[in-house]
């Protein structure tokens, strides 16, 4: 297996495009990260293309990734179709790099898109209920704000969260997505505006919840040759790792925790090793739990984390930069390109207003999907490191 | 890139299944695979998950591979859904053989699942209708059995091919779904009978097309160490070629002989050294185009070549001896793992009553999805080879 670097990345701004079309969403982000590579095009050996709910909002079910490359003019090579829900981004990035470091192709794309404001909130969500296991979470009619909202009760009880550090992370995502020109909502917001707005699930609040919203994303990841021969700093992918529901039992290891595990020990990168992260924070709390699964943080002790401020991006380990899915927005498909995207600008220097100083060398992207056999169903753990 | 083998695999009967779900077709071919290679389950490194339709026909969208393996009790390993519409089951092959080439994993699975039947033939077709560009040929209202048709009158326009000549390929492949007992079609037929059925899309008519229905199938992939250590013929995936949609422009070759041809070139093996073939044959005339795109005649001879019954399954080049997807059915991702079955099954002398004499040693597999940019949209061909 040889080494594998993120040449070219770009996203969309996130936000409600009801009147594009998946293909159109992601021609700007394919061909700016062609751009930014300097690489030839024909040079690309393979293209995946993640997308979960296409064939229920807008029809087109099986080929989107072929339809997506027609427009953008690109044919012949295999394109393959990758589906693992809010994690389908993430998938596509993952098999992108396995192909490339295999040595089976020089270049391949990842692409990511995503269309779930339809102007019908009902159908957006039922299409978001697919990820879920019909006949066990589907047949108790629980939808995802319900299943995390279980998980961050459970973690209030077990450590003694309050409200106030729940509340926080929306506050701190919101504070970055003002930031942030590519993130769908701008506006700042307190502890009190969260706490007070509608309650969705106990304890999460609306102003706690990401947006429906439409995006695309792209990465193109090539041999370290190709690297060293642009003027970005290089980026590399020191570790991508994908994992899948277990049988964990009542006391064992989450998933994120389980495939976090993993990538730590094939990098020997250890977590206070970790500079920046993203984290999938499809309800903000969801990041408290996070921080201690992936080792930010002792058990217990995220509460206390983010009321000193550790993870804004001006702290010691800023968390969801981009505003996260919370207020950058979360088009399923698009949104571990967009994670990776934003950690590959921060590296870079090319973070705007919410830049971190100095440039991160090591940094996590964790992005999650679905549920299937009591846990999260997918989750990639993507680690990056930039050359001095 | 190492060698890797096809160490055990299973398909359900094709037919109608309204009662099953997706996890409950696919439970059997997964462990039955798992079954005849010999292997201990806990070594599978990844899976690879296709289907195309489970979203628009079950409801049960993007974590479909999740859920499959959940019944199955298999998890904690990366597990990818993967669609290319009719090439869906080829597509999880493509890259289970890629997995264990490139040495990311010792075994891989790919399971390939559809239900098409839903008693609802309009839902049906409609769902099938999303494998074509939607703002191209889905604007135009034509539906597959039309952009076969109008590729078969240009063929026979072309070379002078007879309608008897058509019909014969369903003569075969009913003769031979007869024998299989995975077959949906158990029936033989007449020439007159297929071309006195109901006119679909002129000159395809109703016995010339594949039934709906419901299926899976499933195939272990690994090592050749693994493949030496079992007791049934060792068959080696020579080749493993997924290619798309171009821009050949008018006279340019199709995608099936541009795809083929790759294969044919990275293993040196010629059209007239296959033995055996399974072609996508979604209505039964297309065989005689595909057999001159994939050189197993010249252009125009493919007429001849049927009436001649040279790819009967007593003849020298059999072609569709499971029935093909004109009589064994069309359970589109699960068709392309099963085309890989019965050449399995001829090589092991597994075929029962359509058993080819003496065992074949080199087959091909060819399946086609979509439709997109004006050509078949995905189209994968795979090369076995049986060793001595």
């Amino acid at each position: 297996m040889r080494d594998t670097y993120v040449l070219g990345i770009s996203m969309t701004r996130f936000g409600k495009y009801i009147e594009k079309s998946l293909q159109e969403l992601a021609y700007g982000p394919i061909w700016e990260a062609i751009g930014e590579s300097e690489v030839d095009p024909h040079d690309i050996g393979i293209i995946f293309a993640g997308n979960a709910y296409g064939g229920l909002i807008t029809g087109q079910e099986s080929v989107r990734g072929q339809v997506i490359m027609r427009e953008a003019g690109i044919g012949d090579i295999p394109i393959i179709n990758v589906e693992n829900a809010c994690a389908s981004g993430s998938t596509a990035l993952y098999l992108a790099h396995g192909a490339v470091a295999s040595g089976e192709v020089d270049l391949a794309l990842a692409v990511g898109v995503e269309k779930l404001f339809c102007g019908d909130t009902g159908q957006s969500l039922k299409a978001l209920s697919t990820s879920a296991d019909l006949e066990i979470e589907g047949r108790m009619g629980i939808l995802f704000a319900g299943i995390y909202a279980m998980r961050v009760r459970a973690h209030m009880e077990q450590y003694g969260i309050t409200r106030e550090q729940l509340a926080l992370t929306s506050v701190k995502n919101h504070d970055h997505g003002a930031l942030n020109p590519h993130a769908q909502y701008r506006e700042r917001t307190t502890v009190d505006e969260v706490l007070n707005s509608r309650m969705i699930a106990d304890p999460i609040t609306l102003l706690m919840t990401c947006p429906l919203g439409d995006g695309a994303a792209a990465a193109l990841i090539g041999t370290k040759e190709m690297a060293l021969r642009m003027e970005k700093r290089p980026v590399k992918i020191r570790a991508s790792v994908l994992g899948s529901f277990g049988f964990p039992g009542k006391d064992g290891p989450s998933i994120a925790a389980r495939v976090a595990k993993r990538a730590y020990k094939e990098t020997n990168i250890e977590p206070k090793d970790v500079q920046v992260a993203e984290l999938h924070d499809a309800v903000s709390p969801v990041e408290l739990y996070l921080y201690e699964e992936l080792g930010f943080c002792g058990p217990g002790e995220s509460g206390r984390m983010i009321q000193e401020r550790k993870t804004w991006y001006d702290g010691p380990l800023p968390v969801n930069t981009s505003g996260g899915l919370t207020a950058k927005g979360h088009p399923a498909g698009a949104t571990g390109l967009a994670q990776v995207a934003e950690i590959v600008w921060q590296m870079r220097g090319e973070a705007g207003e919410r830049q971190m100083s100095p440039l991160p060398h090591i940094g996590l992207v964790e992005n999650g999907g679905g549920n299937v056999g009591g846990e999260t169903a997918v989750v990639a753990v993507h680690i990056l490191e930039a050359r001095e």
